[in-house]
């Protein structure tokens, strides 16, 4: 019995319609990316799971695609350990390398293995897949493309300013209007935390401050009362919740509550000098975020979350901030580092829902040359080869099949030209060409055919 | 302790000067693809073991990463079949997907998954990574990128003209000069076994003569001898080593050998149609070689394998042929294809040993923009998102260093132009320029500033 075709849950195949969509916006990412000086790197789908376990939290752990031994290796299993449901130690014993869960712990370990051979300020760029065993949903797939520009070696708001530039860029790019950029700092959440003599629970104080959006201001008390926080506490905290107008002005406000704290004035002052280029530049939608924390353990300065437009249901469509030290973990200490990522397959799934895809990517071919038999193909293929060269791209349709069948073939490949090259037109010495949007037909001379005359 | 940076043996990182020269080849390989009508599509990295295993022979299978279930599911683990050492069983218990191993099997499995969806005769063209736990050696990689054509669902002459042409049209592009396609035909080799009375043994038949490079003529008898081929084959096989001439002349005197030989002669007169298109496309250098055997349980028709130029010691860095049913295993029968193959790597290889890559590969960046002070700065960035939004890519450094240490920068990542402005400029409105490759420098009003001054 045949096998069935299929692919594994949460994986998908690209069909050249949908290649050509994931490249337009891969090439529009590239191209600003490259504008703002970021140069393209790329690592391993495999890394030591030594350089990956431990990087992402348990959940990470527990969702990374581990790739088993080859051979005899698989001999070593820890058959103790799987009896005492130890798993995380047997998957270790049999497993050595894992697929790549995000591109920054993989930059990190890059950045380490060849810093003799890269110049700092590094700024990079990768466009690679990740993969997570994550339970699939809309927008949420086992593998998908991450499109990151990072800096590392430098710490200066002019790089943070170019990074929301360069978010904006992208979208301008791409015709999205009505993305927002969210932006928080670290070290006003730090402030905040202490401001409610919680410095040690600046975790747990974040995670429900996290949830604002989900369960409102009295579930976010409810749940930081359920971990300890007074009334006094909660008291305090309440002001933040009502921080009006745009950024500076809910800035000017937030540094009046928190004047006693300066970890929160320094956090208030970076994000002002970053503001400062950036009324220079043209961000769009920009807006403060008090209850943006994105895995604390990890961004140590500003944070960047992006959400599409609000007519679409989706979950944040870039992100990104300063991390300092996450070298430090293979051992090269005090390079500072600042990043952004797009998130490739949901920024198509909005691209699409809002019909912003350009209609002339759907042209992947100029011209179906049909084929009434190998007399005539002979006398083509000299010209054919010459076409080609002066970049026209023509798929010859391989056998004389019955015209109607021909055509029915171009019109599904959606050719927008197709060439007729017969009895008749061996005598005149030229090639009719049908214009397929149009319907209307033309003799060129085999001689004068050229990119012109499919414009 | 630090970590130590490292990654997994086989598999590489690759700096920015080594993106740029692996997309200089796939864009060209990519171009070329598309003016022959071929369409991208993309499979997903992982793919259901069912779809690989035994499609490869014991060799892949063996060389295949296994990817382990997550969670509970290695609960599952078959512990008696890895006491009896049966391994392939125990991988089975606890793996369900793999790494691809090439992307002939998934495009046979995606064609028959979508053949509603696409519009045969389908052209594809494939850009992917594939992955073999294989002892790594030069030219030879864990990870690897192969760059495959195929047409499915048409049988032609043409088809196979176009292969060897495009073969050529890339080498063209890429200026690499003297690489040698060589070709044979699966009809002819069963042609031969016929003559030499071992039909059933055609493929100890084609294993021995495949080494004929390697251990000459009689090494190649020896080894048929062994297979229990008698001194009256062998005689009749002597005569075949012989041929002489080009291409036209060898299938001649093939011709009058194998007179007798039906198989054999559909496979010349096959060969002679395709040439019949060859002689009008340009091909540069075609070789017949009758010890080409490639993959023989999976070819059907004609096989093709590209030599490097014979200055470079690698193997071939192209191949392909024609397949027959090759999606029969999934459930979907008499599907004729045809396809060829770049490896990407070693094709690197050869244009790096060559000196081929284009010097402008280097330039990452367009300018460097010194930095001397934010003051500075803000003047600037309004100008920065105009130039950049002409395509210029800009790396402003991101602190006010020293300006020796930022010449320095800008020397390393060999920027062919750097901006100056500081005090003086911004008394004059201009900027500085200096062009690193002459040493000049000149003023250009702020303003005035464009694509035209960096050319």
């Amino acid at each position: 019995m045949a096998q069935k075709a299929s692919i594994p849950k949460g994986t998908r195949d690209f069909l050249p319609a949908e290649v050509a969509k994931r490249s337009y916006v891969t090439d529009v990412i590239r191209t600003q990316f490259e504008r703002y000086g970021f140069l393209p790197i790329q690592t391993p789908a495999m890394e030591k799971s030594s350089t990956l376990k431990g990087k992402y939290g348990d959940e990470g752990d527990r969702l990374m695609f581990n790739i088993l031994n080859s051979g005899e290796k698989v001999k070593k299993a820890d058959l103790d350990a799987l009896e005492d449901g130890a798993l995380g130690q047997f998957t270790s014993s049999i497993s050595e390398k894992a697929l790549r869960y995000d591109l920054t712990v993989p930059f990190a370990r890059f950045v380490v293995q060849h810093q003799n051979e890269i110049n700092f300020p590094f700024k990079r760029y990768q466009i690679q897949s990740v993969w997570r065993a994550d339970r699939p949903q809309r927008g949420r797939f086992q593998e998908f493309t991450q499109c990151d520009a990072d800096v590392v070696g430098a710490v200066s708001p002019l790089l943070e300013a170019e990074c929301m530039q360069l978010f904006d860029d992208v979208f301008d790019a791409l015709s999205l209007k009505g993305a927002t950029i969210r932006i928080n700092h670290r070290a006003i959440l730090a402030g905040i935390a202490n401001y409610l003599d919680a410095p040690d629970r600046i975790v747990a104080f974040t995670v429900a401050l996290d949830k604002l959006d989900k369960i409102g201001p009295e579930g976010v008390f409810n749940e930081l009362r359920h971990n300890g926080f007074d009334d006094a506490a909660l008291k305090r905290l309440s002001p933040l919740f009502d921080l009006t107008g745009d950024v500076v002005s809910q800035l000017n406000q937030l540094e009046e509550i928190l004047i006693s704290q300066p970890d929160a004035l320094e956090g208030i002052a970076h994000l002002r000098q970053t503001l400062g280029f950036l009324s220079s530049f043209k961000v769009s939608q920009l807006s403060f975020d008090l209850t943006l924390a994105r895995g604390l353990h990890y961004y140590t300065g500003i944070i960047f979350e992006v959400a599409p437009p609000e007519s679409v249901a989706m979950g944040s469509i870039g992100a990104g901030g300063r991390y300092d030290d996450l070298t430090a973990v293979f051992g090269l200490k005090d390079v500072h580092g600042l990043g952004i990522s797009f998130g490739l397959d949901r920024l198509c799934i909005v691209l699409e829902e809002l019909n912003l895809f350009p209609a002339t990517l759907k042209q992947a071919v100029d011209v179906v040359v049909l084929h009434f038999g190998d007399a005539y193909m002979h006398d083509l293929v000299p010209f054919l080869a010459k076409w080609r060269n002066m970049g026209i791209r023509i798929n010859c349709y391989p056998t004389a099949h019955k015209l109607k069948k021909q055509m029915q073939f171009a019109n599904q490949i959606q050719a927008p030209w197709v060439m007729f090259y017969g009895n008749d037109e061996q005598q005149k010495g030229v090639v009719s060409l049908k214009n397929m949007g149009e319907g209307t037909n033309s003799e060129i001379k085999l001689e004068d055919f050229s990119k012109k005359c499919i414009n």
